[in-house]
């Protein structure tokens, strides 16, 4: 199988300006240890997600892409999808599990895309019938090589700001952004180290690193955590470069990710979601390696109520 | 009186590096109109008060620099010196008024700073009594031609990332950050309108420019609204710069300022303090002369009951 370069990552980057914000690595003078924040909950989608959704839409033939695309996503990656298409003014289709945060829902319909929703266990397949019902071009949220290289330019950006960088932590989903970070990490800050984060409740990917072979879990057990933008599990295409890049995968309790969430609003000013919270969870709770660290923030969409308990929980 | 000018800004903005974040100007696709945010609440202390402490210390004689450096401030800015003394290894005493936001002194103090506390309007006198016996040197929040140039850096970084900048809001406490922004951006982008923001309950300074000369209100009239950090009114420096520079001035409400609060967090996943979303509350209600529109975010260390409220009302 053909992994992504370091070069795939370089021409996204060209690609996204002007799409995609440009983010910060923020300081945290108030966290443990050295940790800078990489803030993808700014984004015009509050998620990463716009990087592969754009990179993918600007690689299509135009031809094609003027024909509309598809995608199923419990919610950031149809955002992020609905956004880049209405700026190309293509339409776009999102195929939505049951159960999806009605925020993000409500925001794919506010960029002007249509939802279909779903069992969770039916949106892959749903989304394809879909696609060759209606000509429309099926752009997956991680598995494919443009998404992973548009995700890759967080960890692209990453390099550039901090080259001294020793642990760059990232949420672990269906594994396209640590598939990207790894890769242009690797290749620009060979040093480092770069270990993905999952919910104690839902991982899969750690699991499957550990036999060597892709060990889904079912809806079933990854629904149990509030972390729903990482329930989803790898792919055969992003688990080939989590095993050849990634260095590892660390776990974090639910309490872990609760607490992150009100300390990155608390502290660091950040709205982030339960799964954008994974990553500097697994920092504060001293489950990274350690060093000069970059916690990827992947995504703000997150519940009001959630939000404001874990804003007032502790303190 | 000497302004400052233009060139003040570029030199300090070449000081600033590494100790001051470069804040990114934040699209807002979910904002009427064409509204962009500048997020100094990510910045370390959560305020742009960094820039201005920061550039006055590294511009001060570096033997008064190790006597120490005093200041009054209701939060921020007593924290910005105290962050930036930390970095020079400065001993830093800060004058705090009675009433001040808990997480604003508890920050002081994590940054090593000693605090007095007083009543609210014996805070210069009692930093300028402290100065004078013990060789101190005060670095005041706004009324110093060096803090206003480092709060300059806000509109030097505003005019290279959006050079096609119409209207620029700035939230009015001190005027230091309206009078440096007003100065950067007036000459790099001279066809902006740079516009103070003032909540209707602190509106002094637009009552100062209106009658064209300082008029300040009572500590009992401004301590109504909840923005705390812009209770203060200018001084004779920072006026004479709103004077010549600032387009106007607008005020907001205080259900309006809540309303923004709760707007940033949950749409832009920023934590701003009241204080910090005055800017954005005149854009929201629709005060601002629109255009291509800059919110200066100024400000994030709110009180977590108070953020819990704003994120859940409404929604």
């Amino acid at each position: 199988m053909e992994l992504i370069t370091d070069a795939d990552a370089a021409a996204a980057e060209a690609r996204l300006a002007g799409l995609a914000l440009r983010t910060a690595s923020v300081p945290c003078e108030w966290a443990p240890g050295e940790l800078w924040l990489k803030p993808e909950n700014l984004q015009p989608v509050g998620a990463f997600k716009i990087r592969g959704a754009g990179n993918a839409l600007a690689r299509l033939d135009p031809q094609l892409r003027s024909a509309g695309v598809i995608t199923h996503s419990s919610g950031n990656h149809g955002q992020a999808l609905a956004y880049a298409a209405r700026s190309y003014g293509v339409a776009c289709t999102v195929v939505v599990p049951e159960g999806a945060p009605r925020v993000k829902v409500a925001a794919m319909h506010g960029f002007g895309a249509e939802t279909v929703t779903v069992a969770g266990d039916r949106r892959a397949e749903t989304a394809r019938e879909l696609a060759g019902k209606h000509g429309l071009t099926l752009v997956p949220p991680f598995d494919h090589r443009d998404v992973i290289a548009g995700q890759a330019t967080v960890g692209t950006e990453i390099a550039a700001d901090l080259p001294g960088v020793e642990t760059v932590l990232v949420p672990v989903g269906g594994g396209g952004l640590a598939a990207g970070v790894a890769t242009a990490i690797g290749a620009r800050c060979p040093r480092a180290r770069v270990v993905g984060v999952e919910p104690e409740l839902a991982a899969d990917a750690k699991q499957s690193l550990q036999r060597g072979r892709l060990t889904p879990w079912p809806d079933e057990l990854t629904r149990r955590t509030m972390a729903d933008g990482v329930r989803v599990g790898p792919s055969q295409l992003t688990f080939a470069h989590l095993k050849a890049r990634l260095d590892g995968i660390v776990t974090v309790g639910e309490e872990e990710i609760f607490a992150a969430v009100g300390a990155l609003a608390r502290r660091a000013h950040l709205v982030a979601e339960p799964s954008g919270a994974v990553a500097a969870a697994a920092h504060l709770a001293g489950r990274g390696p350690g060093g000069r660290t970059v916690a990827v923030v992947s995504g703000g969409n997150v519940d009001a109520d959630l939000l404001a308990r874990a804003v007032t929980a502790a303190g």
